[in-house]
């Protein structure tokens, strides 16, 4: 009834073609630039090229920390189930703490988001582990403070790419401002969100093979 | 160290708010208001209200369907892992059949994606249940085909929201065109994803309550 491309391949080798042809990539590295075409093959908008930003040599100190097996920490279930197992390199595991069971009595306490309470878990895993935020801006203002006064230990990488209208365009500005030596990879603006940021740690964990 | 709003209900209402002052919803009716702003707050995209679509009496089917317990449909455990639980008014199950043990072989035979050879398992859940295609256009496509000849029953409403730059678009043109008697909600061209899909089941759930 429909005609339509229904082989795999055909249909991952024109989607790239077409991105190629479409996005102005010229300013991306030879190693960014997968990384870049992937966040715009998961979210289908050839523009949000311009709103990329990487920070520090985050290429190489994510694929370093993938390769030796660190944690991959996620502020949202559906981020840890949009990063694809069987591309990971060292079968790195994956922890959302965002659901565990005192995180709403612990955000009341300190009077914020269960998603910014959630990050207080990742104390003991980040140490130059991957940080993938694709949800919340207070859990990347949670994560810079407490990286910055030095509360936590600094992971390998932090992919910053929270979506909404409050916070989400301040909060990945603040990660380019404030990183400091943490390599990042995020995208300006209010647009974000899980696709993206698994779409990321994914194509980080097909660099790292 | 930064000043950021960090109360939910705050975060919620200025959201809200700023989706209200800025989106263009005048041509919404009032129970698809709703749903348009749940959408727009899942992308942080104000100009995506012009590409939503609306067919049939999708919202009053879609809760209807919800309330009588049938099933959530998903083409990606994205999708599925996007839907929160609480909302559901009558515990409907949320199925994803996508890593079921036979979807490879059976896309191999069938010459097509795993993704359109994993609807084939919703043959015995589709009547009356709400389909939620948030990843892949060929499942999209597959499915217009199987009820447009029969071999499906029909689902009460078709949430279809596939991404990228070969057959999203088509087959969501498919979907507003072939849909026959079948409510649906849609985004027009490439943009879609997980993530405005289980919006869009978050917000009928709510409605449903």
């Amino acid at each position: 009834m429909f005609d339509y491309l229904r082989d795999p391949q055909e249909i991952y080798a024109k989607s790239f073609a077409t991105i190629e042809a479409e996005a102005d990539l010229a300013r991306f590295s030879d190693d960014q630039r997968p990384v870049a075409i992937r966040i715009i093959h998961a979210c289908g908008m050839v523009e949000i090229a311009d709103q990329i930003a990487f920070g520090g040599d985050v290429i190489a100190n994510a694929t370093d920390a993938l390769r030796n097996r660190k944690p991959i920490l996620c502020d949202a279930e559906m981020v840890r189930h949009g990063i694809i197992s069987r591309l990971l390199p060292a079968e790195n595991p994956v922890l959302c703490t965002l659901n565990d069971g005192d995180t709403h009595g612990l955000a009341r306490q300190m009077g914020t988001t269960r998603s910014a309470a959630a990050v207080e878990a990742w104390a003991d895993h980040i140490e130059g582990a991957i940080i993938a935020i694709g949800n919340a801006p207070t859990a990347l203002f949670h994560l810079l403070d407490a990286i910055h006064h030095g509360r936590m230990a600094k992971p390998a990488a932090i992919i910053g790419m929270p979506v909404g209208f409050v916070g989400a365009r301040e909060s990945k500005d603040a990660l380019i401002e404030y990183a400091g030596d943490v390599p990042f990879i995020t995208l300006r603006g209010r647009f974000g969100g899980s696709a993206v940021t698994a779409a990321t740690v994914n194509a980080l964990a097909r660099l790292a093979r």
